[in-house]
């Protein structure tokens, strides 16, 4: 797994930028005090946080490039509908073309057999789809024999008020391993970026 | 695949009816009553419909219970965020302890040698999953060596001006023919239920 | 204000009513048996609401017909974006061919002195909008200069799961009185219907 | 009314903005490429206009700071659910202290006899307002008796999806003068920074 920041957003003019604050947690700052008619405050923004004014979050959005996580991943991180998804298509991929990738969980990883014996079955997943390829049956169709491991990238963005409610959900250790991951990988990249708003995570 | 029709909204009072209209039509023509301060009728349902009103078709939704979509389908219907999904969770499924089922694209049922490979494939990459979680990989993580052609169950929730925009895109011959076929489906249970609301479906 | 239940989600099959339970309540805990190929009960549905799994609550939506809110409190619910409205056009109304309605706040009514004042701006604001209605001035911009407390007529849809959040946030005693007072009805109108689902409801 | 850009999304590093066109453009060729493997390019941004491919523009979004719009428009702008919206409180504004401004219809403005009665009146219901605030009426009742002309402070949020959808109906002639000005005010700032994406604006 790669996650990579492509976009977020940014002030028009960095004059807005308030001293000592940075440009996310300042274009923050700024809506609320437009709306309470106050001077931008990091104590404004705090209050927002604790009594759950959440909707001042929802100007500041990052958009990411994420390669390589499995089908079960993009299916758990797309059931958050607060968000924008634009998935490389595997109706149109031909994998006889192009790399071919997958990923292991750490439980199969560690145990010897258990690899050995998964890896064979993802490979001859693969195999049995170029030889589906070959005798004409379309991607689309051909696809349906490849695992479940099989690797997938994306672009997604998602504003700061969702990221909170999603890192309270897959940041927990109820979530998998894979999307938690990804979501430390997103933390990682976000709070410095807007430390005041993400000052509550990771909660501990 | 199988598609049953759950729930819908249904009038709080049957003596809201208006004659001669199904109960789905008539909870619209109220709505757009209200809205404009005339009488319920046909005509201004009409009206709404090529005007693009549309917003007055939300008031209608329907639940369904759909079983045996693939995995490939799933990721394609949820894609659709204006909806309600309740997925069983492959996550808490035991397959070794439930049937293990799953779908079969046309294009390979109807080729004799490539239905053969693919079978084969599939029923094995099912028999990997009952070794790997007898050596202890939990569920969430076996599950990643089964194929995308595993079938699902799931419930989901759609009013009506969302299932007019996904009939727009699912139901046109650039679609896939699985989510295609449910949608289809789905149309011949809506349709006698509020004729008047789905009168431009199918679109030729 | 006037709050009456016009619509909401009924099972398609009353057989589908579990026994000793409501129609609202037995849709819930079909969904969710579904989901977890469990048979339906009262201590899954129970499960949802403790440890929020709330998406299971989506299933189940009402419809509502109100009259005479004011225009503050309009705004104040339209902020609920999760959710369908159908409002009474003022651009289209014209008050010069029909009842003129407002809302007097409890403050205001109370106060003899208030009261008087408050009333004689209020009629006064309609009398120049039938004179500029007079003057040819369109309906859509004599309006200007009606009060906000100006009655208006709606229909809105809104799910289990956002009623439970607007709930949260309009029964409490930080919200205004009117919002207030409108979801207190509308809790009594659903309570019944879904006891299981709005247990918690309202909270203390 | 005044329109502002506040803020939006940018790429994380100039490098990646492509020779020759925007950065706003820039970001929307790069979702699109890594989505279908492919190089960049405004050739495949077309086709994503032109076949309604439009998930791609939500990752690209604009934070507008909009000063003194009635409030009627700001009821006509929020009725678009897919944005963020923060708006300046009237329960919490006192407008014994601070300015009080409102918006005048052309067509009121236009007729000598109509603006003298609508400025009398919109300056008397200020007045009571001021009575009713001394009487002890809290400022979320007493500003009941103020006019729907009453001018609003707003930050407002739209990702490029969303206002296209929006300039369709808005833009159009059907649409009422002050939230046609507004968005044409929206459009003179976007289409310099996304000419690519907003190349259909304005339709004729």
């Amino acid at each position: 797994m790669e996650v990579r920041l492509l976009a977020f957003t940014k002030l028009a003019d960095s004059s807005l930028i308030i001293p000592g604050e940075t440009e996310c947690d300042s274009l923050v700052m700024r809506a609320i005090a437009q709306c309470y008619q106050t001077k931008p405050s990091p104590r404004a923004l705090r209050t927002c946080l604790l009594e759950g004014h959440h909707s001042v979050f929802e100007h500041l959005s990052f958009t990411f490039a994420v390669s390589d996580i499995s089908r079960t991943c993009l299916a758990q991180l797309t059931r958050h509908r607060l968000a924008s998804y634009t998935v490389e298509s595997q109706r149109y991929n031909d994998y006889t073309k192009k790399p071919y990738r997958y990923i292991v969980p750490e439980t199969i990883a560690q145990d010897k057999m258990s690899h050995k014996m998964f890896l064979k079955q993802i490979e001859q997943a693969k195999q049995v789809y170029d030889q589906l390829r070959k005798r004409n049956v379309p991607a689309q169709d051909a696809r349906f024999v490849l695992s479940e491991a099989t690797g997938v990238n994306l672009t997604f963005t998602m504003n700061a008020r969702e990221l909170m409610h999603v890192f309270d959900l897959r940041l927990s250790s109820f979530a998998q391993w894979e999307i938690r991951n990804l979501f430390y990988e997103v933390l990682k990249i976000v709070k410095p970026l807007a430390p005041r708003v993400f000052a509550p995570y990771p909660k501990k």
